[in-house]
């Protein structure tokens, strides 16, 4: 198949790209361009990436942050910050994407773990996670030509410990490499309206 | 106790001003104005609703729509119109509030049961829902002072079975009535972090 992957430059999508990349044609999107730039929170930029790289069977997005701070300083403008990227930009990308997809190909989106089991300072990242879990959730079940989409909800990955670590005790850190395996399922397998945890 | 109920014109917001009404002291904030006039997605709108009110026990807010589209025709833009009222502006009630909220007060917001149950064309709202209920289940763990916040999921209501029943087919439409407990049970009950399923 031929494989999109937006956000292939971070943890996950570097080993999404490993896990995938000796069976399919993966072109890599990142903000920095490796196969080809693209910026999640700009809609142009978006129709740019895909005029570029043209008809595919599958997206994958492990794109998109959000802003970490303790609620009572959590402010309007902080909160967009994930909004516009992880939540708009994920989305976005199935939206303008659609004509772009092969009958039968498939979105894969990310959402995370904290909507599920929140930490302080992540009230505005649980919430982007949730509403992108629930979009797909959705979108499921009106995709056309058979198009599937599905998300995958990481735990802290063990090479973000040094990181984030002490922003999530008594976490159980999984490897990326294992996450990844969950993107594998998405493309490859026949399921939609999922959201894959892997934690 | 104090409690002003943002979107106390609508369906649902009537029913809650009528459960509460008797026991409560109720301020019922609008778009168009009734106690006190709030454009949800406009932050400067927001601040001036509270200064007006001053200190409460509760925030209940019932407002905020989303854009209703077939998934092949739903835009960036008309995704946005969910996101900027129905999300953003009740997190933005939760945000910019906390401080007008008395010690052991309340937020209850409101998502919906499209994120469980899609329909066509619910994309949007449902993605809406599910990012309220995420940070409502994160924000709870954050909340300083003693304050709570929950969501109520209502179901399609009875009185908008007319208008919106077709969308829904085989859905069983409940009583506004019977919604309404469900911000009765969050605002005077001692939960914290919930979403109350009303289907």
């Amino acid at each position: 198949m031929r494989i999109i992957v937006v956000g292939a430059s971070g943890t996950i999508g570097r080993a999404v790209v490993q896990e995938l990349g000796n069976k399919h044609e993966i072109i890599r999107a990142c903000r920095n361009g490796l196969d080809v730039k693209v910026d999640m929170t700009s809609v142009e930029s978006i129709k740019n990436m895909y005029e570029q790289v043209g008809k595919v069977d599958a997206v994958i997005s492990t794109a998109g942050s959000a802003h970490y701070a303790p609620l009572t300083e959590l402010t309007p403008e902080l909160n967009e910050i994930g909004i516009n990227y992880k939540l708009k930009g994920q989305m976005n990308l199935v939206l303008l994407g659609m004509d772009y997809v092969n009958d039968y190909g498939s979105f894969t989106l990310t959402t995370g773990i904290l909507m599920d089991d929140p930490i302080p300072q992540g009230a505005s990242a649980a919430m982007v996670n949730g509403g992108v879990k629930a979009f797909v959730k959705a979108a499921a079940i009106e995709m056309p030509r058979g198009i599937r989409i599905n998300s995958v909800s990481p735990n802290l990955v063990q090479e973000s410990l040094e990181k984030f670590g002490n922003m999530f005790p008594g976490f159980e850190a999984v490897p990326a490499s294992r996450v990844a395996l969950a993107y594998r399922k998405s493309v490859e397998g026949a399921q939609t309206g999922q959201n894959y945890e892997v934690y």
